[in-house]
């Protein structure tokens, strides 16, 4: 195959912590085989529009730390169509850009199988996103430094539960997949956690606050945003304040905090291994592949396996929930 | 006056950060004279169901801390009433504590002063509130701590609007009071603040925004949650929508988070402060007044006169916002 | 085999963040399942001195996010010898306690070996350190922690490094093991990382820093403790100071600001998941080992090989460091 | 006197907390009152090399969380020179800047104050250190968020010292001034504080730490790294393992994480509220001053007094120490 000369980096989808980490992994590894490296502003938008900015070793520095991308993210409904498309490769190529780099989640690997077999053209992807329901990687970019966030959001909840013996219905993001709420669920001793994969028992739910209500103190439970079956963390509470209406309940959403903010010690580390070893892939010859880490090693795996196949939810956790808030 | 032998103190209203600092001061206080002291939980509900618990150095260590209040708050309804707080008084006398210090805010100090009157009473009042309305302080406990919340869940919401180039309408607390938008709003460097205090000009501020568009940079508008006038975060952002149907618009409603938490060595130094002022007032003789840190000296203002005037909004701070957001 | 009636739960040698979600974890779960559980307070000597605290659901509420261990931790030479260990058995029986659970590293394991073997009493091993330097565990309770402490404190570092163009010799914790410096420094995008499994090559590190000044921009050097190669921190900045006079160069001794504050998120969800198959097994019949969790799954080691045999650094993240920081 | 047109701005001596928030206050009032603006690189040293740098609204957008300066600084030698400064007035001069924005401490004002006279140039200063130590401010830019580093670090050893009963001897910054031990030691329940401003009775130290023994709970001792009386913190843990050497006694030497990081909301509007007004003041003719805030309210302080005059020590504030740690 013709040898990489020139590679360009894009942010898409969702921004996620570590993502400019991953940047500058793919950055100075780029710099450091003596390859060019082009930075694409808002992902397939700007690579439509030719929005490219070369990096050097500076572009980089000290961005290890920052949350979200600096190089910026948009939605790109031109990209969807072929004459888009078409238009991102003459880009590309009026560039001399031969292999590309491309952090996001789903929507991004969509984009970047279709986009890398339309064209023959090398792309890679890095799984950035805080939902960590990518197949072929054990977290994604981001997941770490948000379950944290809601840890850390929820920790702060819990003072104010425990003053005044309430009950907090909290949010939290995690479109389809549950993983974000069931782990720092975990981390916060929450009573139950609602999540889109199973089916919660809301009268065993109501059950065991009945029970729990004698001690007078404080409980949390943690909803899942695209949780549908028992309403989504409102209507949850409705529900609950029907039932108790002497309890004191309150609803928070957490939102956009839960993604912004400094990417954690393992977030920074999993993006410069992975940003290495996309650069060092794409060297030998690998294309339209989710770069990923699993038990500790670094692997591949096919754009449509990484996004088609649902990650398991480990039952084991669910139990743990109920075990530590008895 | 009669010696003083036995101080019970409590808190009440809304939670705030530095509350257990204060609550520790005031025992350490009453020990290192030699005083002794009890815990009320729970405010004035506990204080009428007799909810006591004698506080010693241990009590108290390592809760400086410590968000929340290990005494716990309640509402109480029974407190209003004549025959709520004969029960009080009969509690206080029966385990003969014959002064109290009340931790709160201006619903804690209405009480107090109607209880302290009524009974002849002596009774102090700490300002713990993280709404910073009370006159005769420069700060309340637990102000400075809630700004920081709110500027480091802003700081995280403005690295992904950066990245998408989204504007976000953010809800803080405030109910009537716009001092944690304002000075957070600084803190952020938000394009406009939505207070109580003052009527925002709409279209100024959609002028504002038209021009900054270009940029395509983020920006956070700020809006306390008791700003009635333009609507709420909520209605803002439709108003927002229709004028600016391309802009990525997003609402983010921080609520309780902004409570809890560690409390800053501000609101420690302060809580420690007034707290060891509150014991060395009472043994002095005086009553009915909250103590407060104003200028940076402790000062005493009637329970009527804190709850009762108003803080004026400082407008220079107003124009600060204009021109730093420009 | 006896049926499992009462456990007793310590916590020993350094303390770790995450050590109280740990015992929360066996508390609840020995309540779930019907046992009694006891907590020992200052591990092996509170064991010999009979210093045993009934546990409830109570004790352990909220525990799950603080730092450090309530149950304290102190060394005990006296467990060293025969009749410590007696006198530990005696005060053991005669509170009918019959198994143990021992949270901490391999002092702890050594111990909790000689003394299941001596006496034939179940007892099992939860991986409570931050050096992640233990056999059968991908991380040990705490570390993730310790490294976010890390990365946290030199981020800090970093900002005074880049105004002033410092050079920083940092040293972090890791007395036989430089996982905490290698992970750390990734995370923080050291130039050179310094650890005592590997011999670094002091004129390369010259030579690197030579080509590097013209940047004029700041350079962190992490030095694990336990290095000695080199001569640890101070001896490596003298060198430096030698070399390069014109160069600003410091040093930081981190220190204990790395063992403790809130363990993160996966520190929490990990003392959880060990803390209830601690208590399954031990109900199960497994004895001596230690509980870690490989690849996602709980598995069980022996204890002399949990401390035995060495963790092998990873050479990869060596060859990370030195593409990431030219 | 000729009317403003173009203004410098620059960061001298020691980075602190908020200087990024005072550089874009003052870059961002320049734009709004139509004025130029042009940075200059590391403190004086830079304006003697002509490192200017032209400023517009976005060189200063999203910088107002970052700790540290992003103009530099740097020591200036040279600028004790008359030469020097020659060379620096004739370098502001080929850009027609025709006034400067001076933030830093005592040394940068002192040079200010002289160079102003002798080339008859409107300078005003901005306290940007995080001493606290400067006449004419209730507080410095970097104050705020340096004692709440400190705290946040203590806060951590807390956690290992109460599990380990052990006391912690801690040395914060603090070359001339013990204001930044005097407030974090109150935040974190200091058992005795040791300042230069005053002498500390080393015989009622070791006294009380007696009577507190019993306890076996932990201790902390902050010592201002300018304490020379006790000899710095490793003489004092000396003094202290002689007289109780069955006592675990640690030392930690916080050093520059106290410096970094993000600004606190108070540090970031402080520095907005004092860079506006620096620009207003230059163009209504003040000069040779120090800009600070006295009371909630701007005041100006000529550059020797700011300098000059030790602030006192508020002896209250010790004897809350005294109260609250018996």
């Amino acid at each position: 195959m013709s040898e990489i000369k020139k590679i360009g980096v894009f942010t898409s989808g969702g921004d996620s912590p570590g993502m400019n980490a991953a940047i500058r992994a793919v950055v100075r590894s780029a710099l450091y085989y003596n390859l060019e490296v082009v930075g694409i502003r808002r992902g397939y938008e700007g690579m439509i529009l030719g929005e490219f900015i070369p990096m050097d070793r500076k572009s980089v520095g000290n961005i290890i730390q920052r949350g979200g991308t600096v190089l910026r993210t948009a939605r790109s409904p031109e990209f969807r169509t072929k004459e888009g498309r078409q238009e991102a490769y003459k880009q590309l190529k009026a560039q001399n850009i031969d292999a590309l780099v491309a952090i996001g989640g789903d929507g991004t690997f969509t984009g970047a199988k279709i986009f890398g077999e339309e064209f023959d053209f090398p792309i890679l992807g890095l799984p950035g996103t805080i939902d960590n329901d990518l197949f072929g990687t054990d977290f994604t970019i981001g997941y770490d430094t948000s379950i944290n966030n809601v840890v850390e959001a929820i920790d702060r909840i819990r003072d104010t539960a425990e003053s005044h013996s309430r009950l907090f219905v909290v949010e939290v993001m995690g479109r389809d997949c549950g993983l974000i709420a069931l782990r720092s669920g975990i981390g916060v001793g929450a009573e139950s956690i609602f999540i889109p994969e199973t089916k919660t028992d809301m009268e065993a739910v109501m059950h065991r606050l009945e029970i729990g209500r004698q001690d007078k103190m404080s409980k949390i439970l943690i909803v899942a945003e695209g949780e549908g079956e028992s309403g989504g963390a409102m209507e949850i509470s409705e529900k609950l304040k029907k039932r108790f209406p002497h309890y004191d309940i309150r609803v928070s959403i957490l939102g956009h905090i839960q993604r912004g903010g400094k990417p954690t010690c393992m977030d920074r580390v999993l993006a410069s291994r992975l940003g290495v070893a996309a650069v060092e892939s794409l060297m030998e010859g690998r294309r339209n592949e989710m770069v990923g880490l699993l038990n500790g090693k670094i692997a591949f795996t096919p754009f449509d396996h990484a996004i088609k196949h649902h990650v398991e939810i480990n039952k084991d956790l669910f139990k743990i929930v109920d075990i530590l808030s008895l």
